[in-house]
């Protein structure tokens, strides 16, 4: 063990994990930790804390430390104009902190850092959602559009303002009648030659700007997204920077109006609200015109000559935010998890298998399962966010900038978002659950998450539409360049669409061993429990997926309009479960690659039967899938609820080091059942009852009484 | 079609629902209505309506009509102090309006009606959840432990204050360290015979009663239970009156001490607390004695012999606010379901299928299966609500009041409590979803009765606790009755225990039909969507793990304690897939029996559909359970998402009438988006584009002019 406890204490000593695992190599066995054996394999805690920080630790250190700062966090019970005011004040304090400035340009004060300003970003959510989200709107929203879609003229213009939050700003996009549709959202921008400037306009209610943050009280500048008409021709959605408020006054400007959204589901610290336009003229100048431009006279020009092409090259910096909320997700995912499985080694509840001790509810199947499968959930999600962040800051670095990679990052965008932030929904509402009353008290925080975490299912791309889009591609992709070829064609294209990595050339030949093995029921668990066998079966699953639904959408494109629409329709259900699959595929494979850049081997073992927990579960969850397909027999798949049960058992002893691993400390945590509190409760009154018995002074039970009685009487008798 | 509005308007034309139906037989076909034809049925909404109004239909109209009211609404952005004032002020309009006494004693001016009072109770939810709970704690709890645990001498005294809310009152069972286990709360009560007092001390930390409503502020009284403990001996849990607070200055009495929960995560107006004694001091008269008494000398007398039993008896009285909150669970998802189906038919996103009109949400696929298949499970969950309630009268009124009927109110009531509460909590977030950003915004009331009902899922019995009780039930009379006999006599069992009606005794036959069946896809097909086959297939599932648990559970009260109960534990998860299934199966009987009680032909029909749909998911859920089990061939279960399908294209036409059925009016609803101003919105927009159309004035689409080019430059060319 004293090698061990060297090992450990050795690696970062400064990060809270290392902290907890130092402290806790002194007194094994922990707690309620059953089947630990001498020959267990031990988790280097650390170590396995710096592969999750990833690429960019160093800024996420520097980030949590910054979120860890009390005048940052969220006070619980605020009403929300108090709550909006804090959250506003707390942007200064990361502008002092030079906490959000890191992906601007340099030419401003920037560092054109992609990847580590999205990292930093993430980790703000352990403060407060609501402060995150509201820094998402000035600087990755507002500020991101000046920068991406605006020139240099516009960046030296306004981002210093928007930088140092002189101009707090909104991203005015959504509209009432358009949200998931922003190609056809109906405010206009018509060029006046005569006076060289736009008429910003909204024709009606459905029209106007909603959702936005900022609108309803901080914002004094927008960027408005409207059709720009010039000469009689929509040329589509541009952006238009436009001043909405005196800044001093804080009152609308001439001709334009608005409302407050109210109080909402959750990030009530955010101001959203409506804003509407009437005959509002901004200069030419004010278009953001990296992606189109209009000439004095009305003329216009665009470096993409397909409107099509063009629009989706402007939304495509709206990727950002999507990348941004998938590992926010997964942080909060992460927080829950730490506090539930804490409280859960220390609380007590029924004694069933002793007269005087109470179990232990991490000891309980259900509670293992419960948690332990949303455990394994959050480690693949962790993982393949870290991909995915990666992959932004290669394309957004423009070391791997082509179309096809921006392509490749906005559909690995569109298919994790969706899984990672409905998984923090439901991971914090099972942890709640799983902490019964202590879990709705807003002082253990899930409640407070999950409320505020609850709409990132929504904005940045509704989690539905985004899986459509994703299916789309992958349909796409397969008619156009599969239609005539045979079937290993395609599995190699999703194999490798899927990992963005090495071609899993022999997946299908495990595929067919499956489909002919009937064998015993041993020999089913072996072969599902094998790396190669998840990756084919999960593989698979997806490729047929989309073969079907391909094959039985041919000729839709040839079919009349609406006929062709309602095909589409009459398989929409199946092409999402096939974009999910999809995306559950992509996790999978990250969490499998990062078994690989972990060098300790009891850890790697510990992380494997967490990976299998995690392919076995989406296995058992798509069963009747494999079944009907002729994937697995009856006697395989069978196994699958067994095997998942014995990989609980054999987590058990880990989990706490699965969850130190996040590197939380009490200031990132910040729930009472999260401090230990229950143990000293816990141990307070075992102590009582075991000082009781010692005295001889305990009351004696009535039951024990009568059956004393009763073995009297018969005794008696006898 | 006449004579179709004379049935429609003949029936209860004063109810919401009628006056909804009415409005709409004038102006068929429904906007984005789908399929409707000449010949296609039509829904009686206000006979339906009667129909789930149940058998307290009157009592419930009036508890709706004073939900409907301003002053009990509950106001969003209020402070947890400002909300839980005004719920309490809200108590008092119920107390003026005689709506929370049914249930107490003729003798104290109540009404000894039992089913009608819950029946008014569960209507509160539409008004404010607090103001439902807070009543619930005063009358369901404090009151109603003094009510069933006392004796006429403590009616007399104490319930005219309870009634009239002169005496707000805690119900203090849970401690911090004791919440699913109230055996083994550690609060003790023991007799002095020297001043004839009970002293009630708290021993412990973990002893702290906990989560207790009206404790932080408002309780001045309360009934707290406690070890009682006379001559030496524990005689278990009982419960005591005792006087919490000066009612002049609300502070604690000597020796009493507390502390606010604070805010939670929802459920505001409510204020819970925490108490702890120290050696104080209640009369010996205090004790609530009808099943246990101690005389003044100290000897104990109880009419039940049995700790174990008296024990579980005082706890029934308990089972009253687990049928509340399932009858309230069924009416939140209603609330939510009319409102995101109202949407949905109005709201416009995309125009796949036509080139100048957007598809309306309901029509697309996803959507339908997102909502009407939570509509079909909150149909069942209410019909199953509705039996659940009509048992309870029925043993509270005395009128079926054996043990057995007990137990099986009891069992019945921890079956379906879980799942509708579930059912509310998952049903209430897809409509959040299901509607977008507008979903999000408080003013929709989704997130806010989310909030608000989370807690549902673990008060009055935490629902995973609950699942094992029942589990813990069919498995005990299994082993007890059943060890030795064969399967089908355990079909018949489980038949009768399921429907508490006539035994399904053809279900086997069926079965053994379905297992030997490799028919074709079409006898699949219709095969499964027979009732008697749902039946069969459902009531087999239960049969086959109760069994198959049972059977691997034989002997483990042999064995030694830690391992028979790790035996029991590594089958958790089993039995409590196992009560689950029983609970669905309860749910599809209630649904299936409820359609007998359909006069209408058309309105039968739509309701069959949307039964199968319920019976089908069910099916759908479990599907790899049937195929391992040898129950469904392969080309069958590939059926059954098919089957699905069209069932939501049947039901998509009565959408808006199976929720208009509900009966709410604006006054329950108050959601802006079920006002239908999105239909006036998307009128509008509409009208906008097509007058623009018409003008000849629309700026022309640069993808349009685009296409033109192209196609004159082909025709120059050629």
């Amino acid at each position: 063990m004293i090698e061990l406890a060297d090992r450990r204490a050795g690696a970062a000593k400064n990060t809270p994990a290392a902290a907890a695992a130092a402290a806790r190599v002194a007194v094994p066995p922990r707690a309620g930790t059953s089947g630990a054996q001498a020959a267990a394999p031990v988790v280097d805690v650390a170590a396995l804390g710096e592969l999750l920080l990833g690429k960019w630790a160093d800024t996420r250190r520097t980030a949590r430390a910054l979120a860890g700062r009390p005048e940052l966090h969220k006070l619980e019970g605020l009403t929300h104009t108090e709550h909006r005011r804090r959250a506003f004040g707390q942007l200064k304090i990361l502008v002092e902190n030079g906490a959000v400035h890191r992906a601007f340009p340099a030419s401003v004060g920037g560092a054109d850092e992609h990847g580590g300003n999205v990292a930093g970003f993430q980790e703000l959510v352990i403060a407060d959602p609501s402060l995150q989200i509201k820094a998402g709107v000035q600087w990755g929203l507002f500020g991101s559009a000046v920068n991406h879609l605006g020139t240099a003229e516009h960046h030296r213009k306004w981002l210093p303002g928007i930088m140092n939050l002189d101009i707090p700003g909104c991203f005015a996009m959504t509209e009432t009648g358009h949200g998931s549709d922003v190609a056809s959202i109906a405010t206009t921008a018509t060029y006046d030659p005569a006076t060289e400037e736009f008429v910003v306009h909204t024709p009606f209610r459905a029209a106007w700007k909603d959702y936005i943050g900022n609108a309803a009280v901080d914002g004094v500048a927008a960027v408005v997204f409207a059709q720009l008409v010039t000469r009689g021709v929509n040329h589509g959605v541009h952006a238009f920077y436009m001043d909405l408020r005196n800044p001093d006054t804080k009152e609308f400007l001439p001709g334009i109006g608005g409302e407050d959204d109210g109080v909402k589901g959750g990030l009530n610290g955010i101001d959203n609200g409506r804003l509407h336009f009437t005959h509002v003229r901004v200069p030419r100048t004010n278009l953001l015109n990296r992606y189109g431009t209009v000439d004095a006279d009305g003329g216009y020009s665009s470096p993409i000559a397909s409107p099509g092409r063009r629009f989706f090259t402007m939304l495509g910096t709206l990727v950002q935010g999507r990348v941004s909320l998938d590992g926010s997700a997964v942080t909060a995912s992460k927080l829950a998890l730490k506090t539930a499985i804490q409280y859960a080694t220390e609380r007590r509840q029924f004694n069933a298998s002793s007269q005087t001790d109470e179990e232990v509810l991490l000891d309980y199947q259900r509670h293992q399962r419960r948690l332990f499968t949303r455990l394994a959930r959050t480690y693949a999600a962790g993982f393949a966010s870290e991909q995915l962040l990666q992959k932004f800051d290669d394309v957004f670095s423009g070391r791997a900038d082509t179309d096809e990679d921006r392509q490749d990052l906005e559909t690995l965008a569109a298919a994790l978002k969706p899984l990672s932030t409905w998984h923090a929904l439901d991971t914090l509402q099972e942890c709640r659950e799983a902490c019964g009353g202590a879990g709705f008290l807003i002082e253990n925080r899930f409640a407070s998450l999950r409320a505020d975490l609850d709409v990132y299912a929504t904005f940045e791309g509704d989690n539905t539409v985004l899986l459509q889009l994703v299916a789309k591609r992958l349909l796409a992709d397969y008619a156009k360049e599969f239609r005539h070829v045979n079937f290993g064609v395609l599995a190699r294209y999703v194999a490798g669409q899927a990992t963005g990595a090495a071609i899993h050339r022999t997946g299908l030949r495990g595929v067919a061993q499956f489909m002919a093995d009937t064998g015993s029921v041993q020999r089913a668990a072996i072969a599902i429990k094998d790396e190669a066998s998840q990756r084919a079966l999960l593989t698979d699953r997806v490729q047929t997926m989309v073969a079907e639904v391909g094959s039985a959408l041919r000729g839709a494109n040839r079919l009349p309009q609406q006929q062709g629409a309602a095909l589409f329709n009459s398989h929409q259900n199946e092409l999402i479960e096939a974009a999910q699959a999809h995306a559950e595929l992509l996790q999978w494979e990250a969490f499998t690659e990062a078994l690989g850049q972990v060098s300790d081997p009891d850890t790697r073992k510990v992380l494997t039967w967490l990976r299998d927990l995690f392919g076995l579960s989406l296995i058992e969850e798509n069963l009747s899938w494999y079944l009907m397909n002729g994937r697995l027999s009856m006697q395989r798949a069978r196994t699958v609820g067994d095997y998942i049960n014995r990989l609980l058992v054999k987590v058990r002893p880990h989990a706490l080091d699965l969850v130190d691993a996040f590197g939380f400390g009490p200031e990132h945590l910040r729930a009472e059942i999260a401090t230990g509190a229950e143990k000293v409760r816990q141990d307070e009154a075992r102590g009582h009852f075991r000082a009781q018995r010692a005295s001889g002074d305990a009351p004696v039970d009535e039951k024990i009484l009568l059956a004393r009685q009763a073995h009297g009487t018969r005794a008696h008798g006898a």
